[in-house]
């Protein structure tokens, strides 16, 4: 697995989903006691699972959300109304129980792991605490790449086996989440380069910057693109330089998941962004995915029209940590709900229309 | 309680929720571990509810899906494309579990109750049924009103005592869906009576007529308006003449709720007309409404817009039955879940922002 990653980073083994079943499976949702198209997204929802599935009575189990968190030497450059240290206290956060994304989780019987992918603190082993620290922390890309590219391999290789576990352990829905102070600065440049978007399409409050910070992150990370004078063709390479150990070991994790053949519930920004790199490594990948909500985050609407993804909720929601995904779980069983437990006219000896 | 209610139905007794709590409201969820209004409408929706239950602790209690039925004679005049007929099928199909309405209400944990307001049948006694028959449908309203005054009377207060019990049960959060082939047509011209808009920006393709066929329902119903000459100054008397059994029980039923500070749960396009005949009597009752989704069929956006609504999601469903407000009720369990069971900064020793 190592030496596959290594070798050949952008070839991993996912595939188109078989079409053959599509139109048994339009027929089934058709044949559904109510009006033909009458449960707008959540039928191409039923469409795209039971496809990624193979199945015309397609389930999901053992939802897994996976948070990864990590810091960002790009805080000492100021983007971030926050002081570092709460990547730490959040990751004791979840790990107590408090955190919006534990809420969520256990409302929606939602299995939580929290991935240490590189914390600026030692913690000590808690039976709840992936450990995959790749470092304490990324360099401040103002001045040099976040990671060296061993360093990202490793990052993604770690949320690719992590995936690859979990889905041998049964899961084949994954929620994907993260936590780091300072993260909406990597995501943005990454939505910049790999979109060839203006910074200024790609950058928003953040946690909660005010106008000025808002223009205090743009010249920062606007000196980061100038410096390092990247585009899009060397995939691995952007997101060595701009990424934070999180969203490189979530692409990681994507990755894996997709060639399991699991369903992908994308978050917001931050986790939109780990999934372009993944996508531009491997575009196959989109098929498996679900665009849970649109964040307010300015940014990411932007970036779901770049992916053509129609996202299940717009509510505002601009917390990250997977709680878009989380929340927007149970539409995901909705749609594998109806398709299974409907009737049809038929059985259920209701008429057709008339015409 | 009857005399009540056919002496002055416009006097229900639905308050203001008392504002006294609201800053100590908004400071617990300014409190919790996440950037200030990061939880977008969540947070908007966690306010409401404590504010109803005056508590800052709100709970849901035995969630309840109540499901109106009932037939229109406009069916006559050719405005739908199905038979009167499915109204009592698709009741057998919601008493034999095998609806939309079923499979999202035993998803997320929500009690189903199936009303006969007025369908064009006459069902045998079974033991998940309600009877509360007010007749055999509706007269055409092409020619003459729907329903007589007293009928209106005693739908609305049918439903209002339903509710009524089913508070009384434990029930403090209700939804509402309805089924009655032609009763978009209903809702279409009480729509544009009581908001006093265009018919044509009240009409669509309801279970999916064509453009021939919405042609033909806009005539029909323009003929309809034309003859009865109502305007919005009489609310019970537009209900009577354009609206179905369904609706006038459900507006009942959600005064009822509203009376005993329940938080309704309102779904798309029928049943928001329901609740704006409910609110042209007691205007009120807004502020105990969560509008679920706005639906794919025409109006129901600027409808939504006429009570300054906004809608929980917006996923093109067209189904009615409740199904919407099922479908968000789990956004609904968040917004109490994280008002109860996230940390605080002070809690979780999470550090606040730096300035």
């Amino acid at each position: 697995m190592s030496s596959r990653v290594k070798s050949t980073l952008m070839k991993f083994n996912i595939h188109l989903p078989n079409q053959t079943l599509r139109s048994a499976l339009l027929d089934k949702i058709n044949q559904k006691t109510k009006p033909l198209g009458s449960l707008g997204a959540l039928e191409a929802l039923a469409l795209q699972i039971g496809l990624i599935q193979q199945s015309l009575s397609p389930q999901l189990f053992s939802p897994t959300m996976l948070v990864f968190a990590g810091d960002h030497g790009i805080v000492a450059s100021g983007v971030s109304p926050y002081p570092q240290a709460v990547t730490a206290q959040m990751v004791f956060n979840f790990l107590q129980g408090g955190a919006a994304i534990n809420v969520f989780s256990r409302q929606n019987n939602m299995q939580l792991r929290v991935v240490d992918a590189g914390v600026n603190h030692d913690f000590q082993a808690h039976p709840d605490l992936i450990d995959a620290k790749v470092g304490l922390g990324t360099k401040n890309f103002l001045y040099e790449p976040a990671m060296s590219l061993p360093q990202c391999e490793q990052a993604m290789l770690a949320g690719f086996e992590l995936a690859e576990n979990e889905a041998a352990s049964g899961c084949n829905v994954f929620g994907f989440g993260e936590m780091g102070i300072g993260n909406t600065s990597s995501a943005s440049c990454l939505m910049s380069v790999y979109c060839d978007l203006p910074l200024a399409e790609c950058v928003g409050r953040g946690t909660g910057l005010d106008d000025a910070g808002v223009d205090q992150k743009k010249a920062v990370l606007q000196q980061a693109l100038d410096r390092h004078q990247l585009n899009q063709g060397n995939s691995l390479q952007v997101l060595a330089t701009f990424g934070g150990f999180e969203i490189a070991m979530m692409a990681g994790a994507m990755l894996g998941a997709a060639e399991q053949k699991a369903v992908l519930l994308i978050d917001g920004f931050i986790a939109s962004t780990a999934l372009l790199a993944a996508y531009k490594m491997q575009p196959e990948i989109l098929q498996y995915c679900v665009f849970t909500h649109c964040s307010g985050e300015a940014g990411h609407r932007k970036l779901l029209q770049y992916l053509g993804a129609t996202p299940l909720l717009d509510m505002g929601l601009r917390l990250g940590e997977g709680t878009g995904a989380a929340l927007a779980y149970p539409l995901v069983q909705a749609a594998t709900g109806f398709l299974n437990e409907m009737a049809s006219f038929e059985t259920a000896g209701v008429s057709a229309r008339a015409d």
